[in-house]
């Protein structure tokens, strides 16, 4: 029983360290109409995947932002929030655009010239907050 | 002129690395059909992308594990030797693993675990060459 | 000959319980850059699909709505044609809900959050024509 | 913690309807390579989404066929398990065939009919088993 | 009423160019699992859709084989079918292999190669049967 | 050394014919990001694939149109330059839209209805320039 409430805590763990209002904003944005939405993502994703050994959490977050690139246009939303994390996990802009822009080769130019344009507008918005 | 005799020699470069056998197998395979596709090949994947900077090879490896595997079964083979190449990029069997496990959370479990059964069965193809 | 007549008349047989001014509006939409585009749409997905006996209607557009999530974001305006049919058919909001949110674990958290970032639009557009 | 213990709980309750042996299948096969594999699993697909309320598990099961049948037929060996799970629930082998032949309006015909071709593989094991 | 008649009947013209024998046997390998389903492929795909005026059917064809391309090796099955419509279209495998490679450049690398594994052993097929 | 050269200088060659000023607008758009990314991409693209003999540019360009249609709505800007080129190549408007629109056949209605409003879209831009 010790190891299920852990895999939602170490969960938080892992989004403490990337992105620690990701739950709440989540919980607010889908439990209504998906009642345990949140805590469902965050046990899954974050305490079932992020948080196992093995690999370290940078690395696992440029393999995530070459599978969204892959994936296509469609998940641009969802690769501007993990190229944050990415940030947040200590890569470089420069790493991030190489494992986005490689992606040319597996899932073709169109996708990863989507991907770039879903980089080059997190990094603007980026900029103009701290600007 | 030179910097485009360079994108080839480095992607040959690259492939002295990974797998020196690579072009020639491709060419032995294709060339006939495709005039020109083991080069060419070289120089697009290896020379125009993992020959780049700014992103070490093992973790453009790792990322390429993660983009095929969320692509789905249809790249089965070419998941196969890119594991190959990842290991010999110096990544463990079980980096590989989670950026393969990882993918659930992206391409779904279908797509996950066609990835694990590809990378079970280069393991096991591997074992038995050395055993 | 019969029955080549039927599978168009039975697919605006389904139309008409489903939305009855469908083929019109897309006649209007489509015809002139695809001559016979509205009937052979009508003929093909309601005449030859929806009609067939075996499966009742509302669990057929259930289905429609699982497999539109997993195409991902980029089927977002069929998606949302089709919650609307799905309601027609006598599916609850909830049922709907639960038939996207089941795709994450087949096609990923990405195509799942799409699908129902899709359903809210669709129902604040409803609740705000009923308001 | 309550709740997420019955999280797996609730994963294993469908999981003695659907398919009793699944998850020690699953760890045999797969928790040597991914620790905690088929826990996993079982909590996030059958646990997270099939134990969920709203719709009935029959309905969830034929949205999961038509949802494997957009995917592509690389996905056929998890249509082939699912087409039995969804026997399981009490659907017929005529409502599987519609859950699948519809998707040809959707995914495009060869996906609709790799998908046909894995539900008439299976119907052929089981009707051996039987005979 | 006659002119649905002849979708059925202008997609009939169309496989007696291409195929005659195809309707035959899609149903007999489909129609007793799918009621109708050789008619309705045909009405669809070449009454609704081969059989249109405007572009010729040797340009249909190599567009088909570069969509199922892109679709990726599920589709192989299909590819191998259409590369032998394209060849009784009219076309040299020397433009198949083109239509083919191309696609490297919009749906990847492990795309375009097993379109060409693809055609490959479809060339091997006839080039045995003619021997 | 002089046919690597020639790859990039055969790329230009192309883009002459199709898009004159499409290097250097890349080059604006992402270099700074990437840097070389136009230059490769007219290398590899349209050297490696569209200046190969053996399949004329405007059958290339077709198969383009109706490989981009379905990989799906993601690709809606690459689709709209493509029938741009298309045009360029000595297309006429019904040829490009018979190319999508056969599409339904093989990735889905809603592929194909996207690829339908991309191409409804671009010629609304150009009918309003050249009004």
């Amino acid at each position: 029983m010790a190891e299920h409430k852990s895999a939602l805590d170490a969960g938080r763990d892992v989004v403490a360290r990337l992105n620690p209002p990701l739950e709440g904003a989540l919980a607010e944005k889908y439990d209504a109409l998906v009642p345990g939405f949140a805590e469902s993502l965050v046990e899954w994703a974050y305490g079932r995947h992020y948080a196992r050994p093995n690999l370290d959490l940078k690395t696992r977050q440029l393999c995530t932002i070459s599978a969204l690139t892959v994936l296509g246009g469609q998940t641009a939303p969802q690769l501007k929030v993990n190229i944050k994390h990415t940030l947040a996990a200590g890569a470089t802009r420069e790493e991030i655009i190489e494992a986005i822009w490689q992606m040319a080769v597996y899932g073709g130019l169109p996708a990863a010239i989507n991907g770039l344009n879903a980089a080059q507008e997190l990094f603007d918005e980026l900029d103009a907050t701290t600007a």
